[in-house]
């Protein structure tokens, strides 16, 4: 094989395949990026049997074939070549030879032929939308799976196609996220749970922007995203996830309208207080229109008063600060509505058009 | 105690005096920092026996007074609050309340009394450069020293004045780093060794602007830093320091003169190829006109030319490539002189103005 591209080219390659390289694995070839340069197109592939990434790289090849080079040195020598045209020649031996201006690297690769393939995906069902749709609804949901692989189906999001909605949703035992989403297109029904690796890696993929597409196709156990030039291909987590219908409900005896930012960092201020094992609530009394909240710890305690707009009863309720912070980081709207029930029930932060609703158990507390 | 001051104020503050707050400690007295109100003045207060800053906070006294709060709880209160005034006020009891807007904190203090004051030092002996001058010095110098209790004093750096010059040294054993500054002003004869922590903490500090100025007074034991409204007071290190003088000679067989950027570019490339264990130095290959890099280590090889200019005899010389790029990282000149006399002994790099000289020990190798 022998091929020459840009330095940014492969570093932009490097880059993206790296996300699905096995870090810790019994198999050696998991560790390596395979380098392909067959019929007019160079690929870079890595797959660690979960996740598996593809690229397609632009450059000359001036002689078919392909290799597996160990990935983190390949990635490294990429780097830190000069900004020119790079030169990756191989023999029958796996030695590869990188060279850019007078820089010239010798290496050990494996033979490409023992490198797992992605798996080829029927492209039945699929949807597209938007990068930046994507990447939103991702960032919007992710941070409540669980990290516990004793509850598998937890560490992953529901991804559900219904009346051209669709519904993304993640809960760990404390909390639901739901986002939904308006597709512009007929597509097919279905439901799958892609792992929270997945979404995360994905998210530093894609571009992000609202005129660049991605479109996802799934199987009964792969779910494939496809954009630009690079395919991701990632198992599905099996089993019927959790009925949240009977969660959600719209009924409530308190609503408060407040302010985001303010609430946000009057939270984050409040949380100095609280080290991660004390596990201290924070305290929510809600009068007409003033929010009190205040904390109490071995160092110190801390209280502070939000003008809000109430509709209801007052209430008095304690929570977690941490849940309520994450909730409140993602939302991109100024005011925020919170329903309440009662101290033992879970609230509800809403918006009018149902694009989220995220659902937070509150904590016990004495008083 | 009752002081009002703007938040920005006290962040600033605070992050000057954090740098000598003690972090492992049987005091807990040395966790906090000590706020004095008093004589029309406030000023924030941290020592760790070692090293102690004070600094002059701008701000209203509306009763005067003393506290010692826990560094890093009082400092990330501080930087949490809103953009406002804060007011800082303590009872009998040692507690404190601080108040920002509608935020409002309590935590508990000590006793100011109890807090191990800094020593006076007596301005005998000092000089005065520019905050600018005094960065790039320490920052030119400070990587070589070592970081081996054992020998203390090379945990240091040399400061001597003779003549109105100063000069900065360090060494660890393999390496000698030396910088020189003529000083403006007439000043007397002194030697100490500082302790390498104190300069890592006053670079920090320091605005590094050519038109600020620093003071710095030395005694028998200590060293004191004034600048703005800032005192850094620091043990000196006791003992006789290395003599270097005869370690340094301006005889060579070689000279070269290469581009720094690209020389250490191309060490930084050939060094992906060693881990920090194996040890493997770099060969370096001076024939006319022309610098070959190479390395060979258990994932590969690599080599590299580089155009030089030379003067004497060809020579191959293993490095440590580490040495090599720490110097060349914090030298600004675009082309340097580097002095060879053979395989085993040192080489120097060194500009002709002899404002920075660095000798470096080579490594053996097998070839």
């Amino acid at each position: 094989m022998k091929i020459i591209c840009k330095k940014s080219d492969l570093v932009h390659g490097v880059s993206i395949v790296s996300k699905a390289v096995s870090n810790k694995t019994t198999l050696p070839i998991l560790e390596c990026i395979l380098i392909e340069a067959e019929a007019g197109t160079i690929t870079f592939t890595a797959n660690d049997m979960e996740l598996g990434i593809e690229t397609i790289i632009e450059g000359n090849i001036i002689e078919q074939g392909k290799i597996a080079l160990d990935a983190k040195l390949f990635s490294e020598i990429v780097r830190k070549l000069p900004d020119n045209d790079v030169t990756i020649q191989t023999d029958q031996d796996f030695k590869a030879i990188i060279t850019c201006e007078k820089a010239c690297f010798h290496i050990i690769g494996q033979e490409g032929t023992e490198f797992p393939y992605l798996p080829e995906i029927e492209k039945e069902q699929s949807i597209t939308l938007s990068q930046f749709s994507l990447k939103e609804i991702i960032r919007q949901t992710i941070f409540s799976i669980s990290d516990n692989d004793n509850a598998k189906l937890m560490t992953g999001e529901l991804f559900e196609v219904k009346d051209n909605q669709l519904s993304v949703v993640s809960l760990d035992g404390h909390r639901i996220s739901i986002r939904k989403l308006e597709l512009k297109g007929n597509y097919d029904d279905f439901k799958v749970v892609v792992p929270g690796k997945t979404l995360q890696e994905i998210v530093k993929i894609i571009s992000g922007e609202t005129e660049d597409e991605v479109s996802i196709y799934v199987t009964a156990k792969h779910i494939l995203f496809e954009f630009d030039n690079t395919k991701v291909v990632s198992r599905l987590l099996e089993g019927e996830y959790y009925k949240i219908s009977q969660m959600l409900s719209s009924d409530y005896e308190t609503k408060v309208v407040i302010n985001k930012k303010e609430f946000l960092n009057c939270i984050d201020r409040a949380s100095l207080l609280i080290r991660e094992s004390d596990k201290k609530p924070i305290i929510i009394n809600i009068t007409d229109h003033s929010l009190e909240l205040s904390i109490s710890s071995f160092f110190g305690s801390m209280e502070e008063n939000i003008m809000i707009q109430k509709e209801g009863r007052d209430l008095l309720i304690g929570f977690n600060p941490k849940f309520l912070m994450d909730v409140l980081r993602v939302i991109d709207d100024e005011e925020i509505h919170i329903y309440f029930v009662n101290p033992k029930a879970p609230c509800f932060i809403r918006d009018d058009a149902g694009t989220y609703t995220y659902l937070i158990l509150p904590v016990n507390f004495n008083h």
